[in-house]
């Protein structure tokens, strides 16, 4: 039996998120349909993580097991011929057989994309959230800090998904302004559920001027959800990269 | 008689480009029938040129009359109310009566962005023009300064529109690359039907190695459409911006 590790880019635009579901589409669906067209054999893929609705990837991660011959370099062509535009294995790699693709993951990197202008938006508008008022990105930045390091994020966590523990290390947030494009990466060891969404919202209001970039320190503390406030739409955050 | 001008931002993905035809849909069509609802008239927008379809924008410009007494303000927002989520009107302006969006331009600004690397693309997918082998952009530098400047430019211009002369000026033309992202401004006093494509396919090939740089003086020279070689998609090229 060989283990196939899988690295896939997603437009997650026209998909109920990552994991298979009764009567919606997913991605998960799409892959595992098209790699039992190639090898005839029943298929479940372990992913790394969920996504949810709307939500893209260009570095998701799973693994699946077959008794195939085709070499690892033919697979990703192959799988690719019977998938949508939307779905694109970027590589498949040979792995051993007890890799398993989130008990192995160390941390994953998101990004969440702003387009801070007045005016609404046509070209690329599935990939970003757009937000008319202007934000005050130095005091997003000076926000930012409070959220780097360990602590407990149940503020920053909704309900769906049973962990055994809300802490959490983050290891990198990086607020990128470019012309009207707010771009925020966020990696740690692992991700609450729409925790970085929830981030991404504080952080909004803080560059709204609702709460100041100190307050977060509080909120976190607090471990109270109400106290982190909305979150963001799923249209802005892409997985980029899975660790391990 | 009011004399209104829009600036307007679209996906061309599903649309048979701006200008109105019979039996598929179009830019222009979704705008005006957006207009009428709005103001209550039969309505014709003159365009400041055609689009392919497939071909974005995000500063088209067009201008319609109307008796309408809606303010400008207040246009912008009542016209996207009634349009799909990839077209979008950025301004109104109120313009003098003898204000024509087509005779007055004095230019334009395309950029066509090209993803080079050797896998596949599902995110943003519509807005790029994936080529697989990796492109010298040093070379390709080297021959966008033939292109600069005025020219007759008959062998980067496909059959389609009567034109009286193929005499452009192109003044400015900048290759800017970032990570796997190639991206091309190239602006002139106006272009030929399919003119940034097929100068964009010219400059791909160079990139291939497949003609050098100076060759490029020749091919201008020649006025023979064969010899610039096959255009790139449509789904790369966006009008940037019109000039008056």
């Amino acid at each position: 039996m060989r283990n196939i590790k899988l690295l896939v880019e997603y437009d997650g635009t026209n998909y109920a998120g990552w994991q298979r579901q009764k009567n919606v589409m997913t991605i998960q669906e799409k892959i595992e349909t098209a790699i039992e067209k190639i090898t005839g054999e029943k298929t479940q893929i372990t992913g790394s993580s969920r996504t949810d609705t709307g939500v893209h990837a260009k570095g998701y991660t799973g693994n699946f097991y077959t008794n195939s011959k085709i070499s690892v370099e033919k697979f990703t062509g192959a799988i690719n011929s019977k998938l949508p535009l939307d779905i694109v294995i970027l590589h498949c790699f040979e792995v051993p057989c007890e890799f398993h693709s989130r008990y192995n993951c160390t941390g994953k990197m998101y990004s969440y994309t702003i387009l801070n202008r007045y005016e609404a938006v046509a070209v690329g508008r599935n990939y970003i959230y757009h937000h008319k008022r202007i934000l005050d990105v130095e005091a997003m930045k000076e926000a930012s800090k409070y959220f780097m390091g360990t602590h407990d994020f149940s503020a920053f966590k909704n309900l769906g998904s049973s962990v055994k523990t809300s802490v959490r290390t983050i290891t990198r947030l990086d607020i990128i302004k470019n012309e009207d494009i707010i771009k925020i990466y966020i990696a740690a060891d692992g991700f609450l559920y729409n925790m970085v969404r929830i981030i991404v919202g504080a952080l909004v209001r803080v560059g709204e001027g609702k709460i100041k970039p100190n307050e977060i320190k509080d909120i976190i503390l607090s471990k109270e959800r109400a106290k982190a406030g909305k979150s963001v739409p799923p249209g802005g955050l892409c997985l980029e990269e899975v660790f391990y």
